[in-house]
């Protein structure tokens, strides 16, 4: 029998709390946008009837700010409380709908900025919360969720043009025949393929860059990102230092972090092309889908 | 001789005020997404060292979490507190870009949502503070200030590939000879000219649209608009009533407020082809900008 019954199950409260880390004194997390971050979070507890069971979810901020978060959190809570979760699970997307859209709060950008943080957050601790129900981890409910339940969790209004329910549905269907055992098998076994970006804050030595390259290849890691876009000269000589400790069969990815425009992107992603650059990571603004693929062309 | 001296005064204060008017009572503001909104503003006043010199400006919300922006003014005070005019005003985009890019905030989406809107408020301060200094209307401060000053107050790194500096620059300088007096002297006679959206709210009865018309076309209006999306048989009936209203001569335009996808707005629009319509106002989500084109297309 499940431990819980979600008919049974109401939430009570919504906390936030803002927690801050001050990573900017050894220049972890810097790029060339964010040279002093101080990685953060506003992290949310989704508190129920069930003494037991709490959702937990997190957004992740650089410090600065963090209190912005915190409000719209506690602006949108409304909306969590009282809730049965029976109500939110079995129409999850018309629930995310109902949250994003409310009338006098979409205003300030449902699905931007501050408030689409603090959604996140908050729909982060109800997914928490749903695994916790159902007592398996987060991937495992989605692995087992039936396509039109998955399709079911999301929104397609602004996607119709290019992906309609129907055709995500197919797709879902078409992946899951394809010999889900196994992937599930090595899940178990293997865990989620990751990269670190770990080894190539902008802010960090050459020295420190090597050390950390061999730290992480004994951890096993096979892919490498680093942060690159103030000066072009620096990004050769990092990506080479780089590629020299990593090797030519492991994976290496930039990231500038909005720093250029389009024609910049172009010609900085020339000038490190020697380096067999696997991805580049918000070349430009992460609005400006036809300067993507401008850059992408080139 | 000037009354104020830019290069002696300071700002010394940063003020915010939370002011909700209750306009949802008579569903004024209602449209197909924002049925019940509250017209408000987070209202910002920059306090200088010269005591009869206050900069004021305002960012509009629609109620619920008008909070949020204001902490978010607050955030981003510290970047205003003790700076002095002159140096914001010889180069304002530079300013600009200081404000919305500030290292740690920048993250919570410098042109995006609740940190836009705040970064509005406060900068339309800074235009109104430069107004005043200037004991000019804004409008006539944009107007006397050079080519080459009014592109530096803007910030060009994601428009380059489609607008360079140099070609806002030389537009700027061909609208400048395209005889910019008889321009100013219809200003100063005739003012701006300016269309109206309070004839049309969702949530008004025909007969409210009916008075509200006559009201408008009394009072000089030569363009009306309309929020449409919710019923399309409802739309095709209260765009004739306004059409009949208003005549042929004047323009008639809708706004859907985002409600719709690519395929539906197509579809609606053509259903509203006869009533003559100027343009519609967000049909789809205001970032698809491929979207945007097909409706044009159509």
């Amino acid at each position: 029998m499940a431990k819980f019954d979600m008919k049974e199950i109401k939430i009570v409260d919504v906390q936030v709390q803002d927690i801050r880390f001050p990573t900017s004194l050894q220049a972890q997390g810097s790029d060339a946008m964010h040279k002093d971050p101080d990685y953060s979070c506003a992290y949310v507890s989704i508190i129920t009837s069930q003494t037991d069971l709490i959702g937990y979810g997190l957004t992740f901020t650089l410090g600065r700010g963090t209190e912005i978060v915190c409000v719209a959190v506690e602006a949108l809570s409304f909306l969590f409380k009282g809730q049965r979760l029976h109500n939110i699970y079995t129409n999850f997307g018309q629930f995310w709908d109902r949250v994003t859209n409310e009338s006098q709060l979409r205003w300030l950008g449902p699905s931007k900025g501050v408030t689409h943080l603090a959604v996140a957050a908050l729909m982060n601790a109800l997914w928490d919360l749903w695994a916790k129900i159902e007592e398996k981890p987060l991937w495992r409910l989605l692995v087992d969720m039936s396509p039109e339940q998955l399709v079911s969790t999301m929104d397609f209004r602004y996607i119709s043009d290019v992906l309609t329910k129907e055709e995500a549905l197919e797709i879902l269907k078409q992946q899951r025949e394809n010999d889900i055992e196994t992937k599930i098998e090595r899940m178990k076994t293997r865990g989620y393929p990751a990269y670190t970006t770990a080894t190539g804050w902008i802010g960090y030595s050459d020295d420190k860059v090597r050390e950390l390259c061999a730290k992480y290849l004994t951890l096993g890691f096979t892919a490498f990102k680093i942060k690159v876009g103030i000066n072009l000269e620096d990004d050769k000589r990092r990506c080479k230092l780089m590629r020299d400790m990593i090797g030519q069969d492991n994976l290496l990815m930039v990231d500038s972090n909005q720093r250029w425009d389009v024609e910049e992107a172009i010609r900085w992603m020339q000038g490190l092309a020697e380096f067999n650059i696997y991805w580049i990571e918000e070349p430009t603004s992460p609005d400006d889908i036809l300067g993507h693929r401008a850059i992408l062309k080139h």
